[in-house]
């Protein structure tokens, strides 16, 4: 079994490559520039792949950045915005049917490399602000995938009713070198501290019970 | 009611963008280009949007080229085959996971443009040889747009049981320009007037009794 696994360079994705591999499937790891200001997310990615020795594809889907604009992600017009991931103002940092976008990239691949399966690490913690993470989302995507080639591919998502927590305890077990993830949307030096997904990335361990070798910006208060 | 209409520049889709207006919506043009060797059609596209005065997108996606080998579309080291669209030997012509994601793209353009519709040029004729033109696929990803984003983007496909002569006919009723539209596969400088889609352009505008504007390079036997 082949598997394309959609890897950002975060934590939930580099866990899913881990946890593909551990499940005997042959990986292969795929990342899509999509003008996101995090681009050392990408960098991640490959460095995570690398360690694992897991074949890497890197898409640059750059030119769609000026079409997507209105998204903190994409748009450095927009700021990225500090507070916990669950609240209303990160609306701001949902990119117009990223996923969507992200999982067809990797059907593709899956199709052209003969891959029978794509992995997506949605997860339960994800579901509230971003709609194209729910599981009516991951359902009809599942069929779309199955349909859209003369071989269906089949939509793996192991940690759909996963939390974060959950995640980097199973990471911690597979020996995710989780000082190679990057999570903060901000994509400085250092992972902030104060954005929804470093909020996020810091609660999950703590919650995990699993030392957290992140450096952050920003002490916790 | 804005609509983003897939147009490829070929006939099924400038058709469609006439209709789009015809229906009284506001029409946004998209064309992508994935790496086809048919570059034309895009150019073409373009003035069929310039000669309907409707704003035109372009994506360029080409850097999925050397991950989507495998096509005569998009793999210089393919020929395109001769003969009829219906045969097996199309097949080759098949790009992976094509229409799911150039929708996808349509989605996420869509979305960042507030425009409530996708529309894209499925015709009954495409259905045997193409998996992402039948209707379960049309069915399937109708459902992911509705569910990809927090505001549902709807899949509109008028053609979606018509036969490549209807549109031909709706097209001449109005006014479309066929002189502009660009089919041919193999991207030259005429119609190669031999490859799947030139035999099925001819056939349409036989089939429809509306006088064929094109300049074929082989002429019929």
């Amino acid at each position: 079994m082949r598997a394309v696994v959609l890897l950002s360079g975060g934590l939930d994705s580099s866990v899913l490559l881990y946890e593909t591999r551990d499940s005997w499937r042959e990986a292969i790891a795929l990342s899509v520039f999509y003008g996101q200001r995090h681009y050392r997310e990408v960098n991640a990615a490959e460095k995570i792949a690398g360690a694992l020795r897991v074949p890497f594809r890197r898409v640059n889907l750059d030119d769609l950045r000026p079409l997507l604009h209105g998204s903190a992600l994409t748009d450095s017009s927009v700021p990225v915005p500090d507070g916990h991931y669950q609240e209303e103002s990160m609306r701001a940092t949902v990119v117009p049917a990223r996923n969507l976008l992200l999982l067809s990239v990797a059907a593709a691949v899956a199709v052209a490399e003969g891959a029978e399966e794509v992995a997506y690490a949605a997860h339960a913690g994800d579901h509230a602000v971003y709609p194209d993470c729910r599981p009516s989302f991951i359902e009809a995507v599942g069929l779309v995938l199955r349909l859209c080639d003369y071989r269906p591919v089949l939509l793996r998502t192991p940690f759909r009713d996963w939390r974060k927590q959950d995640i980097v305890r199973r990471g911690a077990d597979l020996g995710v070198p989780f000082d190679l993830t990057w999570s903060c949307y901000r994509g400085g030096e250092l992972h902030c501290g104060t954005c929804g997904t470093c909020v996020e990335r810091r609660e999950a361990f703590e919650l995990a019970g699993v030392p957290d070798p992140t450096r952050y910006q920003e002490r916790k208060e």
